[in-house]
């Protein structure tokens, strides 16, 4: 089991305008992405990996120089890892509206020459599976082998077998929800208006006033972190430990740091307002928040799913409170009413939300055998 | 059983300075109060209710011409209610560093003529038990029949069994905690955050801005408002109902409003910001988060408890998350421990920790079994 080395961004430009679920168009974009192991004679082996809100196209390996530049899931997909990359061909893009290379609010506007800003259209999980079906046909990817996201990249898996239900042969959701609840939405809404009011946002146009708002990007940051915690290990990994409990274990009657919790809460938040996009973190939120198969079915999650063709391995962890076990049963229930097949797991691991990226041995072992499977069945068909 | 009627606040003044738990001390200081029902001639019928986070010394009752002023716990508090004012003798008192009329961080501080704003002392829940014990004793009560409050005022009612053993026959401890979880702190320090990064809040001394920092406030309000609320309470209420259903039932694609619980949340965040003030709001959650008596024995509650002489009702709430009833029966195992009479009540309700403030007939039954005992003692003492 080695790591799969050093990889490298590839761009894909596409011309033809991409039509958007909200009516509006995109002109002109790009598209990131990376790709690991071979693809096959046949292109069978193709295997989609989609991402999550803060991930982007960089799921596998290191770039050149950025020794702790790891891929956001290298302990998943790499030679001899569960997802193997001696056997399968492994694509990871960067969805559009992201902040990390492909077209998204920063890039410049062409129908007024500067930054997007506002004006980036609002864009939905069906609007990113759409352009991933794009590059998968200028990749000559006929039908994937799997699918596969974990959070926000299972509602995108999910969404790729409505959509193209003879395209993908697997689809893989892990640690995701046939939609938000309303406390979901609620803590993206507090997200939002964190940004939204802070004066550095300039109604989404900052880029031109040379600033950032990095206290709303900061305050929705830990809002969200909280929610991909469980409670448990947050009470273990912190509990009520003070910063400075070695040197003088008293509170500090101010509004500055006294816990642990607040230090580490507040590190995530600054780090993360250094790098991410306020405008980004706006639209994915919103795609998250949108994201509901069943809603032009009268609010019938079996009937969104009556006509995928695929194969399912669905899997929650136990201590997740932000998409809990039950909301994977929904899925899960919703395609044995189809009578698909599908494997389910539930994992129990102490790890909240934050489970679907770590390293655990049960949740590995599903995921290497349900991919041994797939190759058994190319074998097979071969 | 009616409604107590028309109502005034009393203010009390204290001269002599209150040595607070930071070091600090507060030279001067009023606290407002309201009492409700009539002292007894042995004056062993006076209940104090504690409040909580938004709350003050209007418990029950409305103010002259205001029919819409009732008090935060009118449906507890009046005669024949379950705290039973043909009875016993309320009192309600505003804590140090509120809005609502004891002294607080918009007072003018001696020392500059100014608003104290950022330079008010950092209080906590022993502080404030210290304070109401002054107000007790000026109004002649040595021994309260009850100390009750729910959430932030179940703290301070449980403070007073440890602080002033002899002072209460009984404790009410209702939807609260012995102290908070890494969690809990985490969702006060995103709210701390909102405010102290809002550029309006000037370090604490908005007053002499003629500014209020009302987006920080909002924020805070609209994460802390989530927390009062079930997930199932809010999946009923709101799930995914759009707000503009009737009319249009599509997506906006904006960063508006899209749903109801966005609607709710955001007119519930601006209603708070217009009347709360931003000092106070970070003082009573540093309050929250240092509330902790088992903390100077070594972590160990059944020791921090051991001199109480109290009897004790513990109440939870079954979709409370915010202070789950495991929180609660944390309470009540230290106080069995010390062979303390605790009778314990897990209510199942579906408000979550809203639900110590509703109406709710098992929980209100409860309280009036409770206090029809505490009458009966009475009457056998007499």
């Amino acid at each position: 089991m080695g790591s799969i080395g050093i990889v490298s961004p590839q761009a894909m430009h596409f011309a033809e305008p991409l039509r958007l679920r909200s009516g509006a168009a995109l002109g002109d974009y790009t598209l990131m992405y990376e790709t690991y192991g071979t693809l096959n004679a046949d292109k069978s082996n193709a295997v989609l990996i989609c991402h999550a809100l803060n991930a982007s196209h960089h799921v596998a390996g290191h770039y050149a120089d950025q020794p702790k530049s790891a891929g956001w899931w290298d302990n998943m997909v790499g030679p001899g890892k569960p997802v193997d990359t001696d056997r399968f061909f492994v694509i990871g893009v960067n969805n559009l509206g992201s902040c990390f290379g492909s077209t998204g609010p920063m890039h410049t506007n062409p129908a007024t020459g500067k930054p997007y800003g506002a004006a980036f259209p609002v864009v939905t999980v069906e609007d990113w599976v759409a352009a991933q079906a794009l590059l998968a046909d200028r990749l000559g990817i006929e039908r994937f082998a799997a699918v596969m996201g974990g959070s926000l990249g299972g509602m995108q898996a999910l969404a790729w077998s409505i959509m193209f239900p003879e395209r993908l042969r697997h689809c893989i959701v892990i640690a995701s929800t046939p939609k938000l609840s309303a406390q979901n939405i609620a803590f993206n809404d507090v997200a939002r208006q964190a940004i939204l009011t802070d004066p550095d946002y300039r109604r989404g146009d900052f880029y031109e006033h040379g600033v950032v708002p990095k206290n709303g990007l900061k305050v929705a940051r830990m809002v969200g972190h909280i929610t991909y915690l469980s409670n448990d290990d947050m009470a273990e990994k912190f509990g009520r430990k003070l910063r400075n409990a070695a040197e003088n274990n008293e509170y500090k009657f101010d509004f500055g740091i006294d816990f642990e919790i607040e230090s580490y809460l507040r590190y995530q938040g600054d780090k993360f307002s250094e790098y991410f996009d306020a405008n980004t973190y706006l639209l994915i939120t919103k795609a998250l928040d949108y994201f509901d198969p069943a809603r032009e079915h009268g609010g019938n999650l079996a009937k969104a799913l009556e006509n995928t063709r695929a194969q399912y391995l669905v899997a929650s962890f136990s201590t997740d409170w932000r998409f809990s076990p039950e909301r994977s049963r929904e899925i899960v229930e919703a395609l044995l009413a189809n009578r698909r097949k599908v494997t389910y797991a539930e994992i129990d691991a102490p790890h909240g939300h934050d489970a679907f990226l770590l390293e655990d041995a049960r949740y590995m072992n599903i995921v290497r055998a349900y991919f041994e499977r797939i190759a058994g069945e190319q074998k097979e068909a071969a």
